[in-house]
């Protein structure tokens, strides 16, 4: 079988594709880039980078209370997706909807959330939809330009390549936990969840990095999903002081959660995850150093298709991602269920 | 007042627009055009027209039963839309967002509609996003090119232009005529639902109309929002049978509905409405008749910025489409008065 398949997720994206042909204008391969890249006529230098994005579980499950991290998240999510390909943005378009009934503050809360997600990458919205439904529905789409030759994809890391990210992680899983688990707001508040893109890094990896994906559904999905796209494995060996935000370790130690969930869960933020040749270190950390840029090496890519990672024990396990990127589904939405069963998994991997 | 503001769906979006900057490299402004037109770098010739449309209200409603019908109606509704600016596809993305546990076969109908109706147009769909939502909600976004200087928009005809129509109208009226008045599905299935974009049509009026826009919201709709924008009125003379298809006329003559409430009515098709200066109407039928296009002279543009049109009576009304645009507001929703109020209004006109 085709390890991508194990994925309920891949299969899903796969059974709506088998019914579309493929355009022959699109350069990238299916789950093999964030964003879709498409070859425009009469500019050979240039191609499209296009993504859609729609947030709306995370709002009916309760994840986001607050309007504005509703819309903000939207906008980063869909220009995250841009950034992972190392396009620059050209604008969003946003289809929404909402209850008839809404306050005029909570929508006002969503756009604001959007336009300084907007702002904080000087990015703006073309146009959009507005419609009536009984939940909050946010879709966002992103256009951006990215030179043909240069764009980056999911696919094309080497044996002994380095893997870096581009700061730290673990926000979205964070917050994930105290909605889940039921911890007071003050745990972790929902002003700490402001990821944003990293689009200039994306645009500056362009020709370095030999894959990158953003870890929108938390770092181990990311390198999981890298693993089975690359059929190459990753040896993490960070330390989680150097992966995770003072937040959310914090968090961990309040809860007594140990650190690997907070890599493990499937919600994530924004930032990159790439590997680089042994040759291009160098240049990549002068570059990252120069421009400020948070760099965090967390890796190294193996021969063998094996996600292995370090405890804060020390001890060095396996983590078989696929019954954890399957969990929402095996225990059918059932959010007990998915905190116990998410743990016994981490048990089975050796890791509780 | 502005015009425009009468019309509670343009305060809308006036409401969220106002939280966002506009962006220096869009070409077009708000309400005047039925796509966004954006200024690529590095090419002076051509912009990107961009465009995104939820279909959620009709399927919650149930206005569609198929689920084919869904997907078609979703892609074809954002072509339609490159079809008015006069762009030529580049291609689609679209979100998809439905229960956890919706039949495969239901899936697969949306996927085939949305496939069709490319397929019909030689657009691909580029990518996409699932998601679970208690109903389903579709999301497409068409992206196209057009040469810079010749998009069309939905200002600019002047008074003495004639009014011209694609195709024949009042397939979505009449299928929403059934579904409210619980008429039976025999007197208007949904089959006959299958509007198509006018794609060609609008690449070739490049240029030559003076204004235009896609029928989507019912040709009378249509008519007002480009009476708004332009600051001019519009009298319409065609006869009904010319404007109507038969199988609209048909479900009117069986149950005693007026023939105007199939124009008026918020459920277009896809049409384009367009108008061309008298010196160019030969060149446009020309043009039409050697593409074996169908044509539909309904009318001329008029200094007063009234909608008049004629009825089947012969007897020319004035119509004020204000309080039926805004009439699903002011019922909160509940269909039943929707329905009488529709025909009330009609009887301020002087039609019923």
């Amino acid at each position: 079988m085709n390890p991508l398949q194990e994925i309920l997720e891949n299969t899903t994206i796969d059974s709506w594709a088998r019914h579309f042909r493929r355009s022959p204008v699109q350069l990238n391969k299916r789950h093999e880039s964030d964003a879709e890249l498409i070859q425009l006529a009469g500019d050979s230098d240039n191609c499209l980078a296009v993504t859609i994005d729609t947030v709306a579980e995370e709002i009916t499950l309760g994840m986001y209370k607050d309007p504005y991290t509703m819309g903000w998240v939207t906008v980063m999510a869909s220009l995250s997706d841009l950034a992972a390909v190392g396009a620059d943005p050209v604008g969003l378009l946003i289809a929404v909807s909402m209850q008839p009934n809404v306050d005029q503050s909570y929508v006002d809360g969503v756009a604001r959330g959007m336009e300084d997600a907007c702002r904080k990458h000087g990015v703006f919205i073309l146009g959009g939809d507005t419609n009536e439904a009984p939940t909050t529905s946010l879709t966002a789409c992103a256009i951006g330009m990215v030179p043909r030759q240069r764009a980056l994809s999911r696919r094309g890391c080497k044996p002994g390549d380095h893997v870096f990210m581009t700061g730290v992680a673990g926000i979205g899983n964070a917050l994930g936990l105290v909605r889940l688990a039921g911890y007071p707001d003050e745990y972790f508040t929902e002003e700490l969840y402001r990821p944003t893109a990293a689009l200039k890094q994306g645009c500056a990896l362009r020709e370095i990095a030999t894959c990158c994906m953003d870890t929108s559904d938390g770092v181990l999905t990311t390198l999981d999903q890298l693993m089975r796209i690359n059929s190459l494995g990753f040896e993490i060996d960070c330390d989680w002081n150097q992966i995770l935000t003072p937040a959310v370790l914090e968090l961990c130690k309040l809860t007594g959660t140990p650190e690997w969930m907070m890599a493990a869960g499937p919600h994530g933020e924004f930032e990159l995850i790439f590997t680089v040749p042994p040759s291009r270190v160098r240049a990549i950390q002068d570059m990252f150093d120069s421009n400020a840029w948070p760099l965090i090496r967390i890796g190294t890519v193996q021969e063998t298709c094996k996600l292995s990672l370090v405890l804060s024990s020390g001890r060095r396990i396996v983590a078989d991602m696929a019954p954890l990127r399957n969990l929402l589904q095996t225990v059918r939405g059932d959010l007990r269920q998915y905190l116990v069963q998410f743990r016994e998994i981490g048990k089975s991997w050796g890791a509780e």
